[in-house]
């Protein structure tokens, strides 16, 4: 099954599938979509126009979006809502399930600690996923999302597995 | 030509239409859209359909949203954005422009004060567009939104046509 991690921004926007087969995750493609256009409506139609692209291409079964904590200026907050609410709608109008994880649950999945810096996701991402040529820190990002909810619905499954035994 | 004005909000997103000719205003419709569902993505597609279906509908030529000031706390901001993400989104799907006006900006313009209280805004928005039925406060804002649109796009058709004078 193939699984969509996003990082959502308005001015980059990080994508990244992974295809995970029991115990196996691959790498399949990642990206960066950039909010680009005159305007806040041209720039999220240009984020919308790119992610719908990317899942029709990709058709991936499960899409999972940082859950994006709120330590900046409001200013800020309220750009990356918009850039955000593009990101879970566009999987949703294909009929996916959205996963939701925070941060520094990404991290401690990804990396092993919850406070991992972005060099270190990075690393740990080529290191999961061989081979990986990344667009950038915000596809690394997004296939670290992808990879901690691969992590999660697995576990999901596994219990679900063990209680229907 | 038609005007569609866009009161954002995740859980109501009132929305009004009014017809400009000339000096002449008239109400055409208005309504809240829900964003109901199990989690975000799928109140997000809620809030999408609901504003596409009005925009099939009304056809409108202009859309205008409320640019939204940050002063709330932080997760209410990511919400709100995320709202307003698919409020300027949609518009911009059927190439209308999309205006932004500030809150006083707007009621300065529908009520004569940049600090009215919300049943002022109710009180002129009903005066303005006489027979109006407000399907609640949000579109009464969204009304509001439009009639602002309607004033400031007629000024700068003005001064467009005293300069090719």
């Amino acid at each position: 099954m193939l699984i969509l991690g996003i990082d959502p921004g308005l001015q980059n926007l990080g994508w990244g599938v992974i295809r995970v087969e029991g115990n196996k995750i691959a790498h399949v493609a990642n990206g960066i979509i950039h909010g680009e256009g005159t305007g806040l409506a041209q720039r999220l139609l240009a984020l919308h126009e790119g992610l719908t692209s990317v899942v029709r291409s990709h058709a991936p079964d499960e899409a999972a979006v940082e859950h994006v904590f709120v330590n900046r200026d409001g200013a800020g907050t309220l750009k990356l809502g918009q850039a955000r609410g593009i990101a879970m709608l566009v999987p949703a109008q294909f009929g996916l399930e959205v996963g939701e994880y925070a941060p520094n649950k990404i991290k401690k999945t990804v990396v092993g600690v919850g406070h991992a810096e972005k060099h270190q996701v990075q690393h740990m991402v080529k290191l999961q996923l061989p081979g990986v040529q990344l667009a950038g820190p915000d596809a690394a990002d997004a296939l670290a999302v992808a990879l901690c909810h691969a992590h999660y619905r697995s576990s999901g499954l596994a219990r679900a597995m063990r209680r229907s035994a």
